[in-house]
């Protein structure tokens, strides 16, 4: 046993200037030593873009107090990157994205920075949660995001998931007392239905803005869609192997011929 | 039975220009009504990314003899989505991305703008792989790779795969007379060991350039790093249900207290 604090890595996607992330810092900043590294604006949507056909910035800033704060011109995977190997030259004990304004749930991990950046550090075999309020407001309340953030973090401190494995946190936007707890649960089955808004510039091009609604597709009820309709938070392990097996074990059956025979 | 031609929409990330995208049109292009939706500039690295803050470009131009095509000024994940909305107006029979100029093997799937396209084609449960040539270079030689296509392509539209399952494919660099065939594979657990290289602008300022070296943790046998060495096409199933359901029970089991009960 030492006495060591463990070392707690912080970032998101909405960037390092979100109340969000203070929320986040402030949730759990007597449990470790934390560090944050996080984009210098917005980037949500991102996925897991990385940068590598252009250079990055990375400064040391002053914004949380008491908190080493560093901020980088990438992407969320790329802040983890830049942690690892230029500022804390040593493997953090857990990494912490968020907290997000706006849902995570089902297929949004896909798309999510917030998400990229906890995979990132499952993929280097740092224990990571993703923290996301269903709540797109700049101005959202995240009190009781808070008192989640904190009771998952300390279990996470206390007993790591497997490793690679990583946790997808979302919390519902309910009063205190209509809170129903955390529910384990599956991704939805889930996807957005796109409707580009088409409009013409003032030289009259044509452009177009992404627009879409949320439609569920699942009618299980141990998803976390169906969690957070319900008042729980919604934490969904997710794994970075992305190998379907049965389809694998299907394929070895059906194609044996190897190739090039048809 | 109708006699209406499968619909393949092809896109990819290293541009509408790149030499492995006009490969993957002439190695099908006789096996349906191919549309080409690509981005106008390199993407590699996109991950998942989609345009939220900005607005897209999308232009009709003429790259392929006799074939429909577009550029679009987003990622690859966005031109399948304007694919799907604004240019097809239904749902394509097939969707293929690349070729791409470079491996997309093991843990780059994740970062892979290539297999983003094909990824986003799964969750509209449109039938869709992405194909990749294990050589980075501009004037790369498709030719083993453009019959691999053929023959995977031939096979997906005879008998697609379980909806919202997908195909990532990577073709090693070996003479026609050494290439052993197609080998389904596992992912292989691997990742990018980064070095970022620090560099002094002209004003003085600090700047950082993602380098790295690819890291196989993976001794098995049946992974796609395996069977690429092994002188093998890697076919590897990959599904978008990211739930790590071994950890699900385990936690459903262990945090049975439903939260903030410490």
């Amino acid at each position: 046993m030492t006495d060591r604090k463990p070392v707690i890595l912080i970032s998101n996607d909405d960037g390092i200037t979100a109340p969000g992330i203070r929320a986040l810092v402030e949730a759990v900043k007597d449990l470790g030593q934390v560090i944050v590294v996080a984009p210098d604006s917005p980037q949500s949507g991102m996925g897991h873009a990385i940068t590598i056909g252009s250079p990055l910035r990375l400064h040391k800033v002053e914004v949380f107090d008491g908190v080493e704060s560093w901020q980088c011109s990438g992407t969320p995977a790329d802040c983890v990157k830049l942690a690892k190997d230029k500022i804390l030259h040593t493997k953090a004990d857990l990494c912490l994205s968020g907290i997000n304004h706006g849902a995570n749930n089902s297929i949004n991990v896909i798309y999510s920075g917030t998400m990229s950046a906890a995979m990132e550090a499952a993929i280097e075999g740092i224990p990571s949660i993703g923290f996301s309020l269903c709540d797109f407001k700049f101005d959202a309340d995240f009190t009781l995001a808070k008192t989640v953030v904190r009771d998952i973090v300390k279990r996470m401190l206390a007993e790591p998931m497997p490793e690679h494995t990583l946790l997808n946190v979302n919390i519902p936007v309910v009063a205190a007392a209509d809170y129903k707890g955390m529910k384990i649960c599956r991704q939805a089955k889930a996807k957005w239905e796109e409707d580009f808004d088409h409009r013409i510039d003032p030289r009259g091009k044509d452009y177009y803005w992404m627009v879409g609604s949320f439609l569920n597709m699942d009618t299980g009820t141990d998803t976390d869609v169906a969690a957070l309709e319900r008042g729980y938070a919604s934490v969904v392990p997710i794994k970075i192997d992305f190998t379907d097996y049965a389809t694998k074990t299907m394929l070895e059956g059906k194609w044996k011929d190897n190739g090039l025979g048809i």
